[in-house]
């Protein structure tokens, strides 16, 4: 039979789930409102963005409430502050892919990405969600392999970032430096997401272990 | 007289301070070696960068043993919860420095920053320098004052960055993409350093009082 302590660390991991499961949702959205230029779906991200802080605050009060009323000793303290630092990473990948939304928003009716970047676009927007999806796994899981194929993801997510770079500095791009600002942006914000998903990977290691990766030797 | 614990916590919040020095210095010095091309300081920066996550492990460290020794509650708790979310902030702001290093040695010999923009950059360094010490400063006093100077410092980089980008989209701009490039990810090295210096404070204000500046009406 499981404590209270146990339903109450579960809830607080079912929470960070949500949270990993809304970042993903919202890139995904975030990511076709970019590529369609569509206006309605880059207001729903913007606009439910509210959701994520709410269960950011729902996690950090649980968090807090079970270090301070069950003082809680080595892998159980170690689980809860893991999961604050995760509330931040998760929170952060919604923020970023709230800062996409904004961007498909301002160049509306316009596309941001013209023909040559858009592919890029959509094969980042898919890792990102890919990456959501493994690290909400990961958190399931709790399972060292699941935090090694975001590092992987995120190693594909790199290469795209730094070839969607030589197509921008090719003496061929003909959309000038305002749109090139967008696109420097915006790699960055899929960039960071993919970092931010790595990072919830390597602390649910942490949190299942006790352990870095390197440590692991995985 | 000081029981064990407050010595602890306080030794805890010394190498916070530390934290943030240090990132302001990378700061200061980053941006030294990116207006003034200078290799030898870039480098400094970027080999003393092991020094923070050091600085970061042992934080993290001692934040463990408190919760783990001590079992505190209420506002030691909240303390020591804030510490760790100060770690993560301090290290990112060191990240961000060099980042900033990074750039002026990949374009040395070259000067990153045509004379259009180097002033801007100059700007916000002083700003970012000033933004770091401030957050020492909040840490060691928990004076929510210092907090709300941090946010007033925060709207000025704001500004500064919204105005660097009107100088990178004007028609007149004869430097090319590549360096609109450079010249707006690290715009946003400063503006996203500035932004977690905002976040000690706050969470100093919440380690200080158990409340948000927004409760406070400060």
């Amino acid at each position: 039979m499981r404590t209270a302590y146990q339903e109450q660390l579960h809830s607080l991991n079912t929470i960070l789930g949500e949270m990993c499961d809304l970042a993903g949702s919202a890139m995904e959205r975030g990511t076709r409102s970019l590529l369609q230029a569509d206006l309605a779906i880059a207001e729903e991200v913007i606009s439910e963005n509210d959701r994520m802080n709410d269960l950011a605050t729902r996690a950090e009060e649980q968090a807090f409430g079970l270090l301070a009323l069950q003082a809680p000793v080595a892998g159980d303290l170690r689980g809860i502050v893991s999961a604050l630092q995760i509330v931040s990473d998760a929170d952060r990948m919604g923020a970023l892919a709230l800062h996409v939304a904004k961007v498909a928003r301002r160049r509306h009716p316009a596309k941001t990405l013209p023909e040559e970047v858009a592919g890029y676009f959509a094969e980042m927007g898919r890792l990102a969600v890919h990456l959501a999806r493994n690290a909400r796994e990961a958190l399931d899981s709790q399972d060292p392999q699941a935090a090694i194929r975001l590092e992987e993801d995120d190693d594909a997510m790199d290469d795209l970032h730094r070839h969607l770079f030589t197509v921008l500095m090719d003496r061929e791009w003909e959309h000038g430096v305002a749109s090139a600002i967008d696109i420097t942006l915006l790699g960055r914000y899929y960039e960071r997401f993919a970092d931010h998903a790595v990072m919830i990977g390597r602390r649910v290691v942490f949190q299942a272990t006790g352990k870095t990766l390197a440590d692991l030797d995985v």
